[in-house]
């Protein structure tokens, strides 16, 4: 069986040099093209590149993205910085060129996709559901863009499902005890020496818990995620935004 | 609105008398009969019964479930013993009872039936797989029937997706250390003073992990799931198995 | 041998009727006196008492631990409430009756006391600690008593060893992510439906995290430290503050 | 205030060269030799090293303690492999060497031996022990040697509090489901993708659980232990045999 010829675009920075090692050890993938900043985009179509997997910087990717389309390569993309504005731009040169797949994941990782989706599904089914998360003591911000994201899936579950807010009946309070409220699903971040990147959903009802954790140690977890969308994209024609798309889940 | 008239059937045991707690605890249900056994099932059509909720013994089950298909009354059934024979007499009364229907649910946890499905889905997306339940010290059977229904249904997914066999280069062990086998999914039984009954299903791929727990500290923790089945068995004709055919988790 | 003769102060409350039962329950002690409000301390004498339990309310401790050192009865004490004043004036009455004992103990639960000195004698090795409790949702304070006094022994322990504060590169947070700060130790509190009480210590250095959970199910678990105390305080003489006294740790 | 003048023997081996790396870094410490096997260690004497980290193989460790001890140099040493007949030796070499010290440590991370220690000092307050260890796939031994040394620990513990056995009613168990018995504890081995080394004492008593967990990542863990060791061995002459008596705990 022929291997599927993949480029790496911004091949040198630290998600990129994973990707251009992943693809390497994959028997079913050929690395045809690793190219960076200022190299040419045409050594793609030189390569006969079929899939790209994008992995550059805002102000790059929407170049690399419409150079592939036009030339019929399919696209992995991790970069962010999607507007609506940006989006729309891409379902344009997408329409015209209908053969043609563009996967953007906004994050890579099979566990952090499926903790977002477990959690989401079982959010209408308990009282009160809380999230956690813990990471080194030098991220920036508090908490992780993730959990936030979490927490507004829980939330925009609940709200749908028609659940009640949740019970409470905290009186006296240290500030921030309780947490952050992000739509009304509080959310707590630890910061600990020796930590990575790891999160916690809690859901708590009459007599029973459920708990969903992910620990991401390493950013080689990405790599599965980036090369199922490798493999899936050729099969995908338009525009998937995330990656669970691709996880067949639905059975 | 008018209430959805319930009864209990083997009201007097432990699971019974919590169903008949909570049916008359829900705003949108009304009990109408609450049997047990030397009751004749007769009460049930005599009160007008729309749902009756089988909590009672294998030995018992079949008559009460055809009682109750041939006189139009949908059924939940929690009770266990449904061999393939019996399923295949169930389809044969309900095929002449087209707008009846019946559940049949080995576990209404729904944390439970959420960890399961969870786990299954998760399980082909992870190079490692194991489960270890926890029990209080008086449990006679280790490890437990949901840990080990919990590593079949990861089992049967992974094989179904083609996973390898799980990496493990133990060469020297101590007897048990590796815990029991099922489908070559290792379950670990702790047995302590102190729990109820938990389960953790830990996954683990390249740099990451994914652990799905359930904690059940209650019975009672079975009676939401009692509950929704009620709610949804009557516009479910035809038999259903399994609770998690009615959380919509197809999404 | 003879049993120990026991007495129960405050015996209909929550506590003090756990108390009955395991007294009753213990081979080696035998239950001589049950008292509760309005019930006179002399049954204590007449029935030969030697230790006695005091769950009442601060309101009457004060009052029986006096009858009972008067009269040569050890006492082992739960009820709160023990200023320094208070605590002055039992030292009075002890200076009296060299022989016996009082323990007063701020919490019976032998996993809560282990819990706390574990964290205290932990904290100076690890450059982060942070402090999680999780509680029922109908619990008025956050965060608990234990937490917030778990983070107070940390922080002095921290501060005697002359640790420096803890690393946090937060610049941008949303208000409470991080939780309640306690003499510099960060403590959160979650509150789900289904749990009782439950706190964890997490611990983290260099390439390596400790964490102490302990959770604390129902309230007999008070009892094994209530009994150990009745055990042990008719051979310690004088007041003995904290359980942790009577748990030979020191090795 | 001068700073210490350590030496690492084995320089070149792992854990050498990270001993190597984190003396550099201590603002306390001056490296003055880094030997590695074929060097000669009179390069220590002329170096003026007060104090020797041996990070070696049990084929070179005596010879280079024995040198240490008669030129008056401290040693802390990580290499395994005594034998009472070797710490015989040892303890005669000291005996000619009044203030010299040599600090023996089986493990140095201090996360690791506070976890024994607690699990050792927590046992016998509990009707129920056990321990479960993670690891990576590639470790050939099932359980790890410090889940085997904690639970012997647990076990003398219990035994010399004449704990009775731990409650087990299973009746009916799969081969190796619960676990493997280690005098008496149940210890359970997983192995997943994606771990690293990890260990869980889980205790359960009278509606109470206390659990301690250390996750080790990455060998810069053991650091903090050998600094330790290496600032204290100076003050402890004669044999030292494990970190935590550099601890200072008993209080």
């Amino acid at each position: 069986m022929s291997k599927l010829r993949v480029a790496v675009i911004g091949a040198k920075g630290r998600m990129g040099a994973e990707a251009v090692q992943a693809v390497e050890a994959a028997e079913d993938l050929e690395l045809v093209a690793a190219v960076d900043r200022d190299e040419a985009l045409e050594t793609l179509t030189g390569a006969g590149a079929q899939v790209a997997v994008d992995l550059t910087h805002p102000d790059a990717v929407m170049g690399n993205v419409e150079f592939c389309v036009r030339n019929g390569i399919h696209a992995v993309v991790g970069t962010t910085g999607w507007t609506d504005e940006r989006l729309d731009a891409l379902r344009g040169w997408l329409a015209d060129a209908p053969g043609t797949g563009v996967l953007i994941a906004p994050n890579f990782g099979i566990g952090a996709v499926l903790t977002m989706r477990f959690a989401r599904q079982a959010a209408r089914f308990f009282d009160s559901v809380e999230v956690v998360e813990l990471h080194h003591p030098g991220k920036a911000d508090a908490p992780s863009g993730t959990a936030v994201r979490t927490a507004q899936l829980i939330a925009e579950a609940r709200r749908e499902a028609g659940c009640p807010p949740q019970p409470d009946a905290t009186s006296t309070a240290l500030d921030g005890a309780r947490g952050a409220d992000v739509d009304g699903v509080p959310v707590h971040a630890v910061r600990l020496r020796g930590l990575v990147a790891h999160q916690e959903v809690l859901l708590g009802g009459e007599g029973e818990m459920l708990t969903i954790r992910h620990d991401s140690l390493h950013r080689s977890s990405f790599m599965p995620g980036v090369l199922l969308g490798v493999r899936r994209v050729p099969t995908a024609p338009g525009l998937t935004f995330g990656l669970e798309h691709f996880l067949d889940l639905d059975d």
